[in-house]
């Protein structure tokens, strides 16, 4: 029986560490695979094309969502983002573990459309090290700062539709979260369940004297 | 934050490895204890009491029942089986993750009870070494070879409840399953989700410019 891959998708406060960890997990293991966002907007020095991101127009960005060849996606500041669909199912089909670093709300419109998303925020222990990044140090306007603490606010609204919380004290510990949820998922009964209903019809129908 | 152990049932077919796995299993990771079954039967040679079973009488039994001192017990063949309550949550509170080896039909009455109860169901990849085992060297009588049959199909009766199936393909694999399967448990989002919202709100008072 071949092993498809699980589609998983991280979202977390910024700062949370989320950046590092992917990293991490794909040095240590080599079943996953990142999605690669499809942007209108311009690159920026050093991003490559089909590396950082999938580089398009309008007009081709538009024609993906005509034909449904985005998983999800929205526009911000005049540009759109979103996750192109073939790339994620080709990785999913050989096998590969995806992983895809959005936002909440877009993460639960995929999940709306496939169930069998895994969705996991990635937080970090306590407040304090949020709070000294996004008060920065003293040298910006007030609105600025309430601004950035209110955008902190709005990335976690919705998390308790998620999945899976891990909490990122010590990076080690939270790869093999990571890495432990992935596994887990591989082994939800709606994977493996048509296997146990043949092992039993076959011993049913032998006790009847039924030869396979 | 102290972490609390994970209660996981292990059920499956008999002959599935289920033994062999448990075994390895706490040889290799240090964070496990297994739960220690309540009988009235007597003790086979070499058997234990505190380390195979706990052995009591009928009497001590049904006061443990009156005390509802057991997750679970049913009664087979005259004699009492259970599974203390005190040992397990004991463990629980030590941070140990707790595995109890019993049926499905129990394993569902612990769940309905404790709902943040893991169940897992261990299966051989395929019926093939099940039929070997269970047919024997043509030396039994097809009735005592039926009933074996049905009493195996009954074992997997209810698994579509459980929350995980392991294949024990190999062996190293399915151990790291259920430990992947363990880690993620304490993941779950209803683990964590009070420090989220203990970030949310101390990033929102700041915005008002309330100090913590």
């Amino acid at each position: 029986m071949k092993r498809t891959g699980i589609l998983m998708v991280v979202s977390g406060f910024s700062g949370a560490g989320k950046g590092t960890l992917m990293k991490r997990l794909l040095e240590r293991y080599d079943n996953y695979a990142l999605s690669i966002s499809m942007t209108t907007r311009e690159p920026r020095p050093g991003e490559e094309h089909g590396k950082h991101y999938f580089f398009v127009d309008r007009n081709e960005f538009e024609g993906q969502i005509a034909d449904d060849g985005l998983l999800e996606y929205a526009e911000y500041c005049g540009n759109y983002y979103g996750t192109p669909r073939a790339y994620v199912e080709k990785c999913m089909e050989e096998g590969r573990d995806v992983i895809l670093e959005i936002e909440i709300q877009g993460a639960l419109k995929i999940k709306d459309k496939f169930p069998d998303t895994v969705l996991v925020f990635v937080t970090p222990p306590d407040a304090g090290e949020l709070k000294r990044r996004l008060t920065g140090r003293g040298t910006e306007t007030e609105d600025v700062i309430r601004e950035r603490l209110l955008r902190a606010v709005e990335e976690a609204r919705g998390v308790e539709n998620y999945d899976y919380i891990v909490v990122n004290d010590e990076l080690d510990k939270c790869v093999e979260d990571i890495h432990g949820i992935v596994t887990a998922s591989h082994c939800r009964v709606q994977k493996s369940i048509v296997r146990i209903e043949k092992i039993s019809k076959e011993l049913s129908d032998l006790s009847k004297g039924e030869e396979q």
